[in-house]
């Protein structure tokens, strides 16, 4: 057997030490570099892979807007604007000109939908699965981009939307909750099929909240990333974590599916730190954009994140993430 | 048999419709958007996939440095100075970890020699072959961008170094030229595997040329690009098209192989027209860059590329480039 660290290791030991000053050193999500007109811009790459990331016979168009989403998350937790995208295709030469047609539907009806457009590309063909990259790239008031590094103790932590629902959608489409019913699993099926990012939200939250950025990996699993990179502990209450009315039928069966709402990944909600003072703005800005946004801890001095159950216990959480190596 | 345009068509056909404004319609090789201080950005995304760009036992080094050349060479094509990347990386699990920090190694050698630095990017899992894109960005001072729509009558056609030793080095690696010179098989290998973008050279010629890019999909395929963007023709004479050593030793023995110079693909050398009056400078600029600039024909109006041979006849052509689908 080969010798193989994990994705994050292999991000720090082999990529980490090649960062440009833009890169933060590859510890957000995102890279910043200079804009025009007091502006700076926000770049991220997201790929998904056939087998890996979605399915040989998904939708063609909804595999184009799970690629653009992705990456569109990404943006809104940084408060971006998004402006445009580049794309790579790899496609095995058994995809045809209907199969590519579908997915520039799909393209061109989210292009619509968050107002950007394709910047550029390269097409090239595989004899592997379907592979697909896209750089997307928005803007944000110069110096204002809030990183997972400015999580301050005493910050509150909130989410937006609900968690858990698009793992718990993964288990719905393998066929692991058959008993639940059919609306629900409709709903969690729908929700890890295709991501809504926040951008709106998002835009509205810069120059408010502290560290913020998108859930992607699980919500332990970023928020632990903010510690890591601010400096500091994260504590969170399992029973305000703000479940959709599927998950919550979930759990009252199988309670131990907590695990899919905690660590699951995929969520692509907002993740942030706020100060005591400035949490208040919250409520309406949750309001207006009508996506709710909920308080589920704080961060503290220290080290970590810790878990506390409604007996007030730490729960012992064995969270990886999506770790695709 | 399903039904499959090209790759130009499949452009054209899908991608086309979903250009933003800054993708120049997608009928260039980058995009363009704003930057700061009186620069523009350019943006250029390439992917090279194991098996069809690369071999499976090409050193890794050399595989990174090729992903970040070939990506390079479209901002050398722009007269960019590059400033930084962002990486995808889809790896089979049988990919250990010194084959990863080789990998990184050659991104780090060439990060140093090229003055670039990896700004993001995403690490995932394959069951295919290696499949990996980079996303450049360079800077340009604004509104000074080459474009491939800027030929104009009267143009002279200019190339810089020699054309098809890589199509030719891809013959070498597959054993198709082994009655040739051992050191002219390493130096056409060598021209394959590893790519020199002409940067400096790009750099020093903004501001004197109309039209300019890198040739990737060979001679003749992309001076047509100029033309039909720029709605011109091009007369090329065969004769004056500049080889090296090795490349004139194939063709000494087997002269049926111009169509590799021609056709082959893979340059990475600097494509211009520049005007009979602005082209006195090019003469001063290639001995200070080192890299040799040769005319090999010129502009006039009409479409299409034709290339006359030393007997002044039309030649027939016929040159797909490189065509991924």
């Amino acid at each position: 057997m080969a010798a193989r660290l994990g994705e994050f290791e292999r991000i720090a030991r082999f990529f980490a030490p090649l960062a440009a000053p833009g890169a933060l050193g590859l510890t957000d999500d995102v890279a910043v570099i200079d804009g025009p007109d007091g502006q700076e811009y926000v770049l991220k790459t997201d790929a998904i892979v056939e087998g890996v990331h979605f399915l040989p016979d998904d939708p063609p168009e909804l595999v184009a807007k799970k690629l653009l989403r992705v990456n569109l998350s990404d943006l809104a937790g940084k408060g971006a604007v998004p402006i445009g995208y580049l794309l790579m295709t790899a496609l095995p030469r058994s995809r045809d000109d209907a199969w590519l047609a579908a997915f520039a539907a799909g393209l061109g009806a989210d292009q619509v939908a968050f107002g950007i457009g394709l910047l550029g590309g390269d097409s090239t063909a595989t004899d592997g699965p379907i592979t697909l990259s896209a750089t997307v790239i928005g803007r944000v008031p110069r110096g204002r981009t809030p990183l997972r590094s400015d999580a301050k103790p005493g910050d509150l932590v909130y989410v937006s939307g609900t968690l858990g629902d698009a793992a718990l959608g993964l288990l719905v489409l393998q066929g692991k909750l058959a008993g639940l019913d059919a609306a629900h699993r409709a709903f969690l099926a729908a929700r890890y099929r295709l991501p809504e990012p926040r951008l709106k939200l998002g835009q509205r939250l810069l120059g408010i909240v502290h560290a913020m950025m998108d859930i992607s990996d699980g919500l332990v699993a970023d928020l632990g990333h903010i510690c890591e990179t601010s400096g500091v502990a994260a504590r969170i209450e399992a029973a305000a974590l703000p479940l959709s009315p599927a998950a919550r039928a979930v759990l009252a069966a199988e309670p131990q599916r907590l695990s899919a709402v905690l660590g699951g990944g995929d969520d692509y909600e907002l993740l942030l730190t706020v100060s005591g003072a400035k949490s208040s703005a919250l409520p309406l800005l949750a309001a207006e954009t009508g996506v709710p946004l909920t308080r589920i801890g704080r961060i503290e001095t220290g080290s970590g994140v810790v878990v506390i159950d409604a007996q007030g216990q730490a729960m012992p959480v064995t969270v990886a993430g999506y770790q695709h190596f």
